[in-house]
């Protein structure tokens, strides 16, 4: 059961994400060696060796060219190094933290994702990792989420500057994506937070003293209801913080309009006195 | 704000996701030419040629080491490709779909992310999925949306394999995401059944003609609600389809774990007979 969609219907729907090719590549020997080198991969160890050329070339029966065609995909996925020279080789490799919310947040970028999109579906996820993070009794992060706590009132009278308003946001979401102890979470925060880093357009809890005091008062409250374990506290927190970036991405877009709609006239008013 | 995690760290908590690394490597040379090839490579089209070597030296005044450094990483991002020989130089490139989720997946499966943890996240997606999915006008996808709802009967009265299942089931979360028209809730639903795919567990809703007639009533009032634009029913038969897993998943971990006594059992019986 495949959909019908061929090249062109992917041009006219920029969005689709063909799931089939996405896990198959087809039944080819190629996809099948992609496969096996994978597990051959997640069964060993970082940089564990996993044999020469001519090693997997009998082990797996295949032909040199399908092994390195099938050796570039399973590269690109950072799972193999291949080493020419002394010592060379297939060697197993693991993806880099960066790489696997990196790859996601730059093709969200590529689709044209709106804040909006990814203000709604973190709205669906923040408030469940925060609620788990409330759960956690791992005392290395409870003392770094207390740390970060004591530092808010302190940040607030400094006045801090942007780069350091965004780090403290991003080292605040690691941490409840950590304390939530659930990979699946941290893994959308992770690419949540790169896509905003992106698109650059985080600076809207800093556009007037109002806000930014409003985005660290809800701050200290996600970070006190985390820290008493209070996971329903926590999870309407987390909401809350949602809905208040909802409502600023929404003012920011109605002014840009009529700032939009300013320009234009401006630009008519001058052809007109052209004319 | 950095928190304190160091390499100890990172190993003590396998599943530390250091988003600072994630988007900035760091403030070096490397990394601002890392920024600046992912700009160039965005700023173009799949395919286009960005230049030479030395014509990007020139341009960026940095040096071969850095430029060939960088170009690495923005290789990995499947955004660049560096050809040798004639014609040789920089040009952008676009991750493919199965680039995109792929990576994530398999790093969900290194961190020993579990079903439940994937269908706890996909239970806050999926269900907003379905009710944006149920405002789609695209005729196309509405066909292909009647012609899964209209095959279903037939696939029911067949007795489909295993694999059809699963290509059906691909298909309709593909086709639900697609329908959303949004990029993020389309990657995290791409990222979902990679994941199940690779963990090859998507059998539970095959384990019994009972749950099997279940999935595919859901399947039926999904398409309906969807079919007929009825946002707040799609959004309740999502719930529902994610509360089922929830408790197929729990069921087949209880007999599981009552198999794994039983085997347990019987080893100590046959130890007891030895002695």
């Amino acid at each position: 059961m495949r959909n019908g969609t061929g090249k062109d219907g992917m041009l006219a729907m920029t969005n689709d994400l063909d799931l089939n090719e996405a896990v198959e590549l087809g039944g080819s020997v190629v996809s099948r060696t992609v496969r096996q080198l994978t597990q051959f991969s997640l069964q060993a160890q970082d940089g564990d060796y996993l044999g020469s050329e001519a090693e997997l070339l009998e082990r797996m029966s295949i032909s040199r060219p399908t092994l390195r065609q099938a050796a570039k995909v399973v590269e690109s996925d950072c799972l193999l190094s291949v080493r020419r020279g002394v010592n060379g080789g297939f060697y197993a490799t693991r993806p880099s933290a960066r790489h696997v919310v990196q790859s996601p947040a730059l093709w969200l970028r590529l689709q044209s994702a709106t804040l909006d999109q990814m203000n709604r579906a973190s709205m669906l996820i923040y408030p469940t990792a925060g609620a788990e993070a409330a759960k956690c009794t791992d005392p290395r992060l409870i003392a770094e989420l207390t740390a970060f706590r004591a530092a808010i009132d302190e940040r607030e009278a400094r006045g801090e500057s942007q780069r350091e308003t965004l780090d403290a946001e991003i080292a605040f979401s690691q941490l409840i994506a950590n304390m939530s102890g659930d990979p699946v979470l941290t893994l959308f925060i992770g690419i949540s937070y790169t896509f905003g880093l992106l698109e650059r357009e985080y600076r809207f809890y800093r556009r007037s003293p109002q806000r930014r005091q409003r985005w660290l008062s809800l701050q200290r409250s996600y970070c006190d209801a985390i820290l008493s374990g209070d996971s329903d506290i926590a999870m309407l927190i987390g909401k809350r913080r949602g809905h208040q970036v909802e409502s600023w991405i929404a003012e920011d877009k109605a002014a840009a309009q009529q700032e939009g709609r300013a320009a234009a006239a401006k630009t008519e008013d001058r052809h007109d006195g052209a004319t």
